[in-house]
């Protein structure tokens, strides 16, 4: 059977028994649509990944861009994808309709971009990275800009990239170089030097437009001083055509995954005639960014879930057809070998997988309904505490797929035996393009301060009030199994003893010396919440769906799972935390 | 500074300071043998690796096998490095001089060897594999085969492979179809298909020798009724020469890693003239090549540790000389950046690598000791009581380096950042290295079935008492520290106690449920041990020693790391294999 790439049931299940997405059409802004026009919509996103980006997956692995006479040539195969992500409106799914949007629900739009992933994250990835550009144009650009760049970016005419890293400044934004001169004609002149710019050039559309942060000459030093702009490869010329806008691409980074889409070194200004556009306030181009950071997480979230979920589904189709060895309380050599997934230890990896998956999925969905109540909630509170639960979980929805989602990668692997190391089987490549997640938009260490600085002691516990009000009260929906409720009370409990007693350490190293074993424990407990709320639903489903009997056990067996695995760890990392021990804080550099 | 590959000052520390490897010397066996010659070894042995094996890493993982013409061609630098590991004698280290060895211990051996793995670990793959095969044919060999074939494979005219695995027959070897016809000449004719033979072909050496497993005809179903036969590309003729055997290279496996060593896939008797020698006794196959297995099986685990080592080395380098951000309490942006390994989670990913490395070292060591001491004790007890601790941990030295071993190369990826993800840096091949050792000899979950079921109560608890025993007499040495050795002796209860009530549950399937938890917990407490006599050590050498001061800081860092972080999840894990959750054990195919 052919990789489904996503479970529909399973989609079905997370927007409409789990998240409430219909409830959403309630909201002014989603008034137009409802369960008719999000079916379709994901009925084309799931063909169009089935049929056109999952059989390009493999080549574009194989044939990754290559740079010729200066300009990257990436495989031919995107040259018919394009068009195709286009029509179905994914340069701005959920943008307003007023600026050529369809104002779908981002929960809707990232399931539907999530079969997309799942078959060729690559491929998406020049649709999220024009989505995302265009988006801080639509926010922040001039009246200029909104008329000439958006409509070509959104239109799929022209791609987009984010230009933030340079060789000096990757995880350290402070330290960006390149460097913006005012003229008299409005725009600034750039010089400098990008590295790992995705998409950052290409030959499918006519014209690429870099979201480039840069210091105008004279600002102050750090993240203070730092502008955005926009720079075209080609810009308008006199005559209304495009000039060449001497942006260069100067190398092409030979990578492990995500071989379909470059990531290339690229020169601004190497004959002093780069024109940018400011977009938004001088000095003011990482908030403006930062307002964009989320969603963009929140993107390599989800691909992170996808590329784990995809594997899985190949990993439980292997398992159920490939015949090796027999029971372990009937060996009889001469009976017919059983399909792996007979063998306890088979089940373990595909449970686990399944766990990490579907609880991932199930966080991206609840993020991105919490981005629509942000965005588009009835009244200024629901607005606010939805923000700052999106704000809280972020860095968990973008994290927990990149490190479990490759632990799950790996299993998936693991469950192909050796064909799994050969790359006549999928599984190795997409363990490849998983592990980008942990380091791209924030490295998970990044991603771990982050959490536990700036969105939990950072908002004074009220993040953190937040979520344990929002579980309790999704504690209350009916089918939830008092024992995991209990459960997860008593985990939150200890998480916020284990907050406490790291806010009242004063000294900044201490606080933070364990981020990552709480971003670990955070997530633990808020994926337990996931399978909380997945089991409850499938609880209910039992009841009234009796055709759907298997796909609801296989819920609550996984709810189980988690619970009783994983959900006990949570203890263990709290005490760790609160611990003395400070053997890698104390290390010295010379003691390695 | 270039990779050093391994730490020389470990490697000392390991050999005359941890594990006594010269005591070893009073053994007759070992008479000749010395610091003296050790040393000269060892130092022959990192000569190679750092000049002659790495320079040729990357081209060989960048250029792998192809099959032309029916034959497999391998990168050329295979031509230079193959004589000089014959001239260093790694064919046979450990042999007796008689047959062409050096009979140094396998202590020693494997460090020396350590070096060329972590330098090269598919070069040094067809020297293992030659070495393998030799050892059966001297072992089990008929004198003609030990006069004919030995001397060539040992003397490296000739390599040789393990031909276990067919397409219906990976980890379950009962299913071996490959046919073996007696003929009136003294040989068999074979019949059958065999799949990922390492090394399976070359074009560097004038034959290569398979040592297969195949079925007489008439043999009982099942592993009962497999043999093990010798069988050539090139098979001596009548005129003293070699002719074809009817061997068929049928097709080279494309692989994540590894891609210096080709794994083919081979076809005997095409032409039905594929000559055979029995090896040892009819039927007795298995038994014979699992006589071999456990040092399979170590070699494995060593190659574990190398790859995860020189990445560990690598990353520590970048992490010294990198710069990037500013420490939390003072982030002036106008202050130089400094290196990352300043940062507290940096040194946390540093400092797990370094206790996962030289802990499995460690344990390796602990294993070629151990072996010396099976084969060449002084009494018989001594030699039956090392052969069961080995045969106890020998499943847990192939596994925790393959899997933690993992967990530390891709920790070696993330130090390097986006750098890490592509592949101008070398940390992203050795990951992929890295994955092939939790698949083959014998994939994890197969590891943790034969060390619950068979090594642990499969001997009635006898090795885990041997274990006990030994950890209590380590406890003795000068150094222990006192809270670590209670820890690890209240660990060691509560697996004897989770060990004893899995024993009572009489199911099988109940008991081996939970085998991959049980290698987690059971591996975390053997680290735990080594880390004891490290720290010890290294307590002792702070006395006398002060020019390793850094050095024995660092060891004592890395075994505080272990027992902080590591230890108290056995609790967790022995619970969970004591609770009544079966979550995937009774999980059904179709609810997933």
């Amino acid at each position: 059977m052919a990789n489904p790439l996503l479970s529909d049931r399973d989609v079905a299940f997370q927007l409409y028994e789990v998240h409430g997405a219909l409830e959403l059409c309630a909201l002014p802004y989603f008034a137009d649509h409802g369960r008719e026009t999000f079916d379709p919509f994901l009925a084309s996103a799931r063909k169009l990944a089935r049929e056109v980006l999952f059989p390009a997956y493999r080549p574009m692995d194989q044939e990754p861009p290559k740079l010729v006479d200066g300009r990257v040539r990436v495989h031919p195969a995107m040259r018919e994808i394009w068009p195709r992500l286009v029509e179905l409106g994914l340069t701005c799914p959920t943008r307003p309709a007023a600026v050529g949007g369809q104002q779908i629900p981002a929960i809707v739009a990232e399931m539907g971009a999530g079969y997309l992933m799942a078959a060729n994250v690559a491929a998406m990835g020049y649709v999220g990275l024009t989505a995302g550009a265009g988006h801080l144009i639509e926010e922040f650009g001039s009246e200029w800009l909104r008329e000439t760049f958006l409509p070509r970016m959104y239109g799929g005419a022209w791609s987009g990239t984010m230009a933030l890293t340079e060789p000096q400044a990757g995880s350290s934004l402070a330290d960006v170089r390149t460097r913006a001169r005012a003229t008299s004609g409005g725009h600034y002149l750039l010089d400098g030097n990008k590295v790992f710019i995705s998409g950052g050039d290409q030959d499918f559309t006519d014209n690429v437009v870099h979201l480039a942060l840069a210091r105008i000459e004279g600002a102050p030093a750090g993240v203070k001083g730092i502008s955005l702009f926009a720079v075209p490869r080609m810009r308008p010329g006199p005559d209304g055509g495009l000039v060449d806008n001497d942006c260069h691409s100067a190398g092409v980074f030979h990578k492990l995954g995500w071989r379909g889409l470059p990531s290339i070194a690229l020169n601004f200004g190497e004959r002093g005639d780069c024109r940018g556009w400011l977009v938004g306030t001088p000095h003011q181009g990482l908030p403006h960014m930062f307002q964009m950071m989320n969603s963009a997480r929140l993107m390599v979230g989800m691909n992170g879930v996808m590329t784990a979920y995809v594997a899985y589904q190949e990993a439980l189709e292997y398992a159920r057809t490939r015949p090796q060895g027999r029971p372990l309380s009937s060996r009889d050599p001469r009976t017919p070998q059983v399909p792996i997934v007979q063998h306890a230890d088979v089940r373990r990896m595909l449970l686990r997988q399944k766990a990490i998956v579907e609880g991932a999925l199930s966080l991206l969905a609840a993020c991105g309904r919490l981005a629509d109540l942000a965005d588009h909630g009835e009244s200024e509170a629901d607005r606010s505490r939805s923000a700052m639960l999106l704000d809280l979980l972020t860095p968990v929805a973008k994290t927990f797929p990149a490190e479990k989602g490759f632990e799950s990668n790996v299993l998936a692997v693991q469950v192909h035996g050796g064909y799994g190391y050969t790359s006549e089987y999928l599984p190795e490549a997409w363990m490849r393009d998983q592990k980008l997640n942990s380091l791209h938009e924030g490295t998970s260490g990044i991603q771990a301060l982050d959490l536990l600085g700036r969105k939990v002691l950072g908002t004074g516990g009220a993040s953190l009030r937040a979520l344990g009000e929002q579980v309790v009260a999704d504690c209350q929906r009916p089918g939830v199994d008092p024992e995991q409720s209990a459960q997860l009370a008593r985990a939150l409990a200890t998480i916020g003893e284990t907050t406490m007693h790291l806010g009242s350490l004063g000294d900044r190293d201490a606080m933070m010396r364990n981020s990552s074993d709480y971003m670990e424990l955070f997530s633990i407990a808020v994926i337990a919440w996931q399978w909380l709320l997945q089991a409850a639903a499938a609880r209910e489903g039992l009841k009234r769906d009796t055709a759907s009997s298997d796909f609801y056990q296989g819920k609550l067996a996984a709810a189980q799972y988690w619970f009783a695995t994983e959900v006990p760890r949570i203890d263990q990392l709290c005490a760790l935390c609160r611990s003395a021990d400070d053997s890698y804080a104390s290390m010295r550099p010379e003691w390695f």
